[in-house]
């Protein structure tokens, strides 16, 4: 069946998290730091899934970064925690971003983010950027119970649409995200921006690319 | 009820990681490698928990070693890799393990093992060190088809053990095992060697000690 629907990831995937990751060190922290954060908040966040519970990415994403920067010796931790995850909102997009979301706009399909951060924060990037009028729909896994990639999230985002899995397109950074996609039976697209390998514990994507705006052409 | 067993999680809780982490120096990596490593292979192993599946640790470990090292520029990843995996055969157990098994067992107490890694890695630990013996179990994920912290790992030791969820406590440094434990309705002892704080988004644990052997008069 053609693919008439895009489900974009939002962290990493259209936000650009390099001034958060300078923030780290800006407050004393290591460069490795923000990398190290937000793996810790994705292990976190995916293991309550994993239990069949959730909670949100702010909550989740402040209680790591204080533990980190009390384990580095930042003084105000919990104050500096806050001020990190306030840096969400403030976030640029990549810069391959406006024109990947108009090429695929012009070649007739829907656009909706299934982010595991808040509905709020992927509101307001897209607005920020002139980009929230190419989407249909802003969908956070708040409203489907458990982060990706368990299930349940990519099916309330296609029940939510409206279309079958084989009509669905799901674009991620994430390996892991795409796995996910994957196995509820959606086509995949990694945005491998930086030519990595992918890991051979996971289900290879449909689509490689190495910039969005490859992305359109290869949908049609 | 009662406590009458004590399941412990081994990576970290028994073993100590610290000579595999220096390894990651040794082979040209900085000093965050180890537990940047750890942290992810973590969450790409949850993450297929989440979305129902399972692979090895090992399998794991070595694909999330090896983009570690190919992103650092190191020369040779995979077989780099390789051995970074093969020096969990090689790790030291925490100089309070002995004291606290020896009290554990004193105290007439059943003890079991259940690992995210491989079984032969724990009985291998376990046996280098003389403490085999102490142990009725060595359990792992894999035969109950999904890492912890989902509820089958948990449900499937206390059916091997033959014990209800309220006869046996969980040992782990880790807080994400402890509230999975917890939820299936284990009792939790966090050993928390460092002296961190709890993080607010999971349910606290029933006890917290700073080393082992203060384990079993707060069971008694």
């Amino acid at each position: 069946m053609a693919i008439t629907t895009v489900v974009f990831d939002v962290n990493e995937t259209l936000s650009d998290l390099t001034p958060l990751h300078r923030r780290f060190g800006e407050i004393g922290a290591p460069d490795w730091s923000g990398p190290y954060w937000f793996a810790t908040t994705l292990r976190e966040g995916i293991a309550l899934a994993a239990g069949g519970e959730l909670r949100p990415f702010a909550e989740i994403g402040r209680e790591t970064a204080a533990q980190l920067l009390r384990r580095l010796g930042v003084r105000w931790a919990d104050a500096r925690a806050r001020e990190l995850l306030e840096a969400f909102l403030e976030l640029p997009v990549h810069p391959d971003v406006h024109d990947g979301v108009a090429a695929l706009r012009a070649a007739g399909l829907r656009l909706v983010t299934l982010s595991n951060g808040a509905t709020a924060v992927a509101e307001k990037l897209l607005s920020d950027h002139g980009l929230r009028g190419q989407f249909d729909a802003v969908l956070s896994v708040e409203d489907a119970g458990l982060w990706k990639p368990a299930r349940a999230p990519y099916e309330y985002a296609l029940r939510t649409c409206g279309v079958a899995a084989s009509e669905a397109v799901m674009v991620a950074v994430h390996p892991w995200d795409l796995h996910g996609a994957g196995r509820v039976g959606m086509a995949t697209a990694w945005l491998d921006r930086a030519g990595e390998t992918w890991p051979g514990h996971l289900d290879p994507p449909t689509h490689t690319v190495r910039a969005l705006p490859e992305l359109a052409p290869r949908l049609a």
